[in-house]
């Protein structure tokens, strides 16, 4: 069913979609600072995939970089519509909604931000389920639609077209070299189909998703219960039914790096219940992997998401601190995000992890929440 | 007045446009490979600029990389007919005629690539004058026709178009940044222009002055005549009128690295007249600045050239030897190369010399050739 979002929607959004971010994705606060600023008393149309008609044609906006620079170098908020005006002029049509490619952190927000400007609406899905740190790790690729022509546009009205045919592993590589030199942020439009490639490929309904998980968290805490229990509840009627908590502790140490448009790094949690025991998490961008004593307790693409302790608020990779008192949830993700060819796309080994992928649910982590 | 290249010409153009090259602009007998290929037993129009109607559509192609790459890397051949194609569709206007971007190197012979393959005329004028390592560095640019939109062809079909309005620089440093990841080479079409403004920007008739230059040293050294005096006597008549002798020596010593995509390095030359002095030249790409006992004698944009010392045959940076003997000549450039305008674009301060641009004719040189 299709919704009304405005502005007063927005800082749920926000919580919701940083969790989905699973440690990176960006800040979602700033998107949703450019979409507040653009959307002011106005609401923006969200699709519900199922009432696009099957040729309505669809371009999705994002932005790409690492998240360390996008805290420090805060958009213009013109250059992701820009950059779906330069692809339509390419492609020779307008579009009739644009999407997420991901929807978690502030990718959720960058299509608001173009939907405002431009009133188009919103198509409530996404193409990763969760934040991921490459172009190419999309369902759509997965399941044959490709990124090509991608429309990239720069903060001083620089606009790129990339077209790599199917091989969208080189278009990353391409578009993160024109990004570097961007100074580490571009706005993009690519993944250009039509309503009923939507429906085949997109991970469906991720956007209200986010903002039912950042509501969620909010009421539990205003009532005083569990934001936990919520969190649970929240995604039990969901395609990402199961929720684990895979600890709770302290960060004893974080380090991390920005090397080739990534924050690459490796974070350690001492358990509450067994100081002595390491829980340790890897991240590009996102948490990839998280082990205890040396086990694997989740990896990619599950989600993995570290929160404060008490409050449940999503805590990012760039936001992590020695002393922190955490938890740290794991939740599984759809069936279409771990066929073989999804795994091939954005699995363990995408990301030169030796580990197999083994359903969160199915580790050995600590009992359903 | 327009005339027919055939393959006999190429052995002579690309003596030639080694020379223009001025130690870069990468090696022409490689290109001439490609253009033989496609050529066959036929024969390219090549027409002078004043024979180009005013409202005539000109899309110059060329190559971008480093030099020291593209000898071990060589091209398909078919990626410059790819870009000009990829422009030609973006632009929504199919060319007329190519033209050489860059007179001297191995961007010589690429839009002659293209002229066989599509059986456009080239026109006889470049936007160079000589090499230069940086896309920005055009005298179409000095003169108001803008590089944007750049189209940009790899060797696995990658079409990348790049559009930074008036801002050529940003334009070369996002292009240079597909280029490296594309593995060294890229090719590409830009300044797309009409006739009047070839006429207006362009520096006239160097592709033939490169096959002249090249012929008259082959046919001095058939006659067993001074191939210096016939480089001299070719150039008299041109825009480049002024040729002096810099040094005649050794080669003692060489530096050369590839880094960000560039050649970059210095030469050291023991005068035979004077060894305990030395001469030194420095490049990027191209030789930049020459001084005998730390004194200038030549500068960019004057063409510094390395030749052998009895054959005249050109030496690039990449085949500068110790031992060689060799001479160095340094030669004028047309005076719209020379203006406060050009020299912003190419002169000393482009490349970050302190010296002031001085006239090779006017400099503490050897006496006129």
């Amino acid at each position: 069913m299709s919704w009304q979002l405005t502005a007063a929607d927005l800082p749920d959004l926000a919580r919701g979609a940083t969790l989905l971010g699973t440690g990176g994705g960006g800040d979602p606060y700033i998107g949703s600072m450019l979409v507040r600023r653009v959307l002011g008393d106005g609401s923006i149309t969200v699709l519900d995939p199922e009432d696009l008609d099957d040729d309505a044609f669809v371009i999705p906006t994002a932005q790409m970089g690492a998240p360390t620079v996008m805290v420090e170098k805060i958009p213009a908020g013109t250059e992701p519509t820009l950059a779906l005006r330069t692809l339509e002029s390419h492609l020779g049509r307008a579009a009739d909604a644009t999407m997420p490619i991901e929807c978690g952190g502030i990718n959720s927000m960058i299509p608001l931000v173009v939907a405002a400007e431009t009133g188009l609406p919103v198509v409530d899905a996404d193409g990763m389920g969760r934040a991921f740190p490459e172009l190419s790790m999309e369902t759509f690729a997965v399941y044959g639609v490709h990124g090509s022509p991608l429309a990239l546009a720069g903060e001083r009205g620089e606009r790129v077209i990339i077209d790599t045919g199917d091989d969208d592993r080189q278009m990353e590589w391409l578009a993160r070299a024109v990004t570097i030199r961007l100074g580490g942020v571009g706005h993009i439009a690519e993944y250009a189909m039509s309503g009923a490639e939507v429906k085949r490929t997109a991970v469906p309904r991720t956007l209200s998703m986010a903002l039912a998980l950042g509501r969620a968290i909010r009421l539990a805490r205003e009532a005083h219960t569990s934001p936990f229990d919520a969190i649970a509840e929240t995604l039990a009627p969901t395609l990402y039914s199961h929720v684990r908590e895979l600890v709770v502790g302290k960060v004893t140490d974080v380090e991390r790096r920005t090397t080739e448009g990534f924050a690459k790094g490796r974070a350690a949690i001492a358990p509450l219940d067994a100081p002595e025991e390491t829980f340790e998490i890897l991240f590009q961008n996102e948490n990839l992997i998280a082990r205890r004593g040396g086990e694997l307790v989740a990896i990619v693409p599950d989600l993995i998401c570290v929160v404060d302790h008490e409050s449940a608020e999503p805590i990012t990779t760039e936001g992590l601190r020695y002393g922190q008192r955490v938890r740290v949830l794991g939740i599984s993700t759809p069936a279409m995000m771990r066929t073989a060819g999804a795994l091939a796309a954005f699995g363990p080994a995408a990301f030169g992890l030796d580990e197999e992928f083994v359903p969160v649910e199915a580790s050995r982590a600590m009992p359903h929440l």
